[in-house]
């Protein structure tokens, strides 16, 4: 260990793959009235436990309209990033009320956990769940 | 990327593996007065990232009798279907008040993942996990 | 397929391992006046897919002492068995309010859920997922 | 089986693998007047299905700093531990409002299952999933 908390012999490869797929995902209708941090949210979370960024494609798929996407976020080295999914903005929001899934891929090993936030309490996740990591 | 939000070289093979099992499965008894959206359900979601139409078959398994099935059903390409296995009909609705198990087969590579969901609230899902990819 | 749900030719390999790992558990201490279905419990969701009957040992492992069991159950050639955790009986039951872990193993593949059960609602799992699955 | 509820000719190698990736974490604020059993935690639940010790070793990630660790823990063999995250101390606690991750590496195979627990009742966990297991 060397003050980051890893060192290169201990850890050997770093640990995770570079793409993932999440087929559960559904925004609820906006409730008018209610801030951001009261509503329920899906967030991606993304760990980066190695040495160099990792640069980030979100791919999101629909059951009646082609992918939306690339969408990009950098998770730094030695870094988490807990992504919302209401927070994609480029090239478009995602819509409300509708089924989706996404493909998420990166340029070094990440790890990636699905998980579902409960609007009332920000420590009650609804569901959480490791994310599939596809073969390299 | 090319408009798909993919790129064959980006990706290289396709996600997912073309055998899923859900060991995990029951249906509440009806609710006599309540519509379809008000009840809990299950579902697998399915994610089918590729660019060939995902032929999908669906074996359930029981505790006391041999299995139902094959349930038929068709991921286009690049499209995510979150089907609730209470809309299983042909050759047989599934019983309700059972415990049930699921297999899940596909003629190209998906992703499948278990979701349990609250009747209350659309956006409150119960539960939810990747399911159990077999080995090619 | 042949009227069981599943042919040879399509499956291929039974899906499943023979091994599976669930560090999580926990009894809660008994109410007194509730009835079994009333009691939030813990299930091990087993899927026997292939032909042959699984004879499986399940190893529960403690904190302070060392591992109870095996506990045998047969989960029959294409049955489901959703386990009961406070249903082990012989050699001993599980202490209440204590934390748990299991190992469970089979002769044949089989394919381990692990679920926690509101005790309000069957159809509320609190929580839900694949156990880990060791290389054979 | 040998007393033990394990066998080394049944369990071949030993369950588990050495190094474990859990993107998602949050400590909610602590509430005062609250005894510790009655705030809402997250725990990695470690299970230890072999004969030697197991040598833990904890590091911890965030979005805006360097990790935090490494902590040090011992599982003992035949035994599982299940570790409040809340409970880390040294080097140094772990700061409350703020998103984690974590990366779990042990000497000898392990099994990690992440949990966050209820506050208001012990049963209820309110999420737990496989961590992410690396390849060794």
């Amino acid at each position: 260990m060397n003050g980051r908390g890893r060192g290169d012999r201990s850890m050997g490869a770093v640990i995770g793959r570079t793409r993932w797929a999440i087929p559960e995902g559904f925004l609820p209708e906006r409730v008018h009235g209610l801030g951001r941090e009261l509503e329920s949210h899906e967030a991606a979370c993304l760990l980066n436990a190695g040495d160099a960024d990792a640069h980030v494609t979100i791919t999101v798929f629909f059951g009646q309209r082609e992918p939306a996407g690339p969408y990009r976020v950098t998770v730094p080295a030695r870094r988490t990033l807990h992504l919302r999914f209401d927070d994609l903005r480029d090239p478009e929001p995602l819509p409300r009320a509708t089924d989706y899934a996404s493909v998420i891929e990166a340029d070094v090993p990440i790890v990636v956990q699905h998980t579902r936030l409960d609007s009332r309490r920000a420590e009650s996740a609804l569901l959480s769940t490791i994310a599939f990591a596809g073969t390299e």
